[in-house]
């Protein structure tokens, strides 16, 4: 087999199974190959990846040695990418009666929520979460593809016990925004009691469910590791809940003047990538 | 630049793009290299891919030619995952009080909904969907994915019409198994009128719930070109729509023999691949 036949298949196999450990000689076994050999295309899909930016491999040397492919992106990949979305979201045919922004569309593509899986998978590229955990609905897509970004399961809190889940906690809370008192509800055996979650949303306001999302979290004795979310209004300033990343912020939303101001979030300006 | 290094940088793209035409011209200014060579190097790609089972990379010849990747999985692979599957779900913890089958640790795992959206992909490969849809909740993972493989947009079908998606379309249907008179709902803007769609679910008992979707396509004068759910049961044997293809057929869960009985559907025996 040749060197780029081998390439071909180790950089498919990568690129489709994020974060997933692959030793050299699993590789070695499928390719028929030396690990010396396969050591070489390693580097060398790490390298060219790395010139390129399209994610980073992480080889481990030695016997017990192998690789993972990690898709982070570059900062100038993720300025560029939420730029765009900014300005997409910016289009004053989104403006919904009542004063909400359309944003299904986008968030509703895969390779839209594929790339800003990827973002929060790179900014919050430090942390190692157990479980990437959202509520339903509208921020599923999202949260799915930042799992698949981190490789571990997505949990999804319900608006309210479903049956077919088994016995479940939930919690009452009360929307920052409507005021109303509504129900979020999370099946006991989705979650181990003690894990590390990182928690994803669409979209905040007052900050009203990601404090629900806080409180649910703590009745599995869940650590927060990190909180993400694709948009959050600038106005209340005061949110329910300190720490929070928005990669977009909505500064303004003008029904009547038909105008919408988006645009990335103040910790673009500081991040180093 | 050496080939194994335009190799990676190709087969990575492919990858993380499915069902993406790119021009020779894209990875010729790409890389730098004469369209002839990309040519050859594209030839490697789709001979590799095809001998490893990697999925299928169409090459379109010509000036104005190019290619795209078709994430297509082999007869034997999805037999093996479906065999997979079957024994995972088939342990009897998983069965609720009420009857009910767990599957949400495996429908909530991006590899394990990954792997079930390649699986719609290849044996809807025949059809052109402009939309994936699927109705909340469960089913939202694997239609994302499925949505991934052919490139095209998600829709999600909501309990009910949610004030920040403008106006909707609204149909009741009845719930097969309990009877129940439910809402389901869809906003205008979220799908074109006279679309072509595929749709996905996690599970179908009576089909009440696929009625209820056909109906609301119907609405939408949409084409449904497929239905596609993960399990299915076996009874009722009379489902309350036709034509579905469902991955697993649940034979039997036995709440008090704790005895779970499922297995891939028959269409797998018929399956050319």
């Amino acid at each position: 087999m040749r060197r780029s036949e081998r390439i071909a298949i180790i950089t498919k196999i990568l690129s489709t199974n994020p974060r997933t450990h692959f030793s050299l000689n699993y590789f070695a076994g499928l390719l028929d190959a030396a690990k010396s050999t396969i050591s070489e295309d390693l580097t060398l899909v790490r390298d060219t990846f790395q010139e390129y930016g399209l994610g980073q491999v992480v080889t481990i040397p030695g016997a017990a040695g192998g690789v993972k492919f990690l898709p982070l992106l570059s900062l100038s990949k993720i300025a560029s990418l939420l730029e765009e979305m900014s300005e997409r979201l910016a289009e004053q045919e989104r403006i919904i009666p009542g004063g909400y922004l359309y944003m299904t569309d986008l968030i509703f593509n895969p390779k839209h929520a594929g790339e800003i899986g990827e973002i929060f998978a790179t900014v919050f590229k430090e942390i190692e979460p157990d479980y990437v955990v959202t509520i339903e609905t509208k921020g599923i897509p999202l949260a799915m593809s930042t799992a698949r970004a981190f490789n571990v399961p997505l949990v999804i809190i319900r608006d309210d016990s479903k049956v077919t889940e088994g016995s479940a906690v939930s919690i009452n809370y009360v929307s920052g925004s409507t005021r109303r008192i509504r129900t979020m509800a999370l099946a006991r055996r989705s979650m181990a009691t003690g894990s590390k979650v990182l928690l994803i949303d669409d979209f905040m306001k007052a900050g009203g469910t990601a404090r629900g999302m806080l409180e649910l979290m703590a009745e599995f004795k869940a650590e927060v590791l990190g909180m993400g979310v694709l948009v959050s209004t600038t106005e209340p300033k005061e949110k329910l809940v300190d720490n929070y990343l928005a990669l977009l912020e909505l500064e303004a939303l003008d029904e009547k003047e038909k105008r919408i101001s988006i645009k990335p979030g103040k910790w673009l300006y500081n991040f180093t990538g």
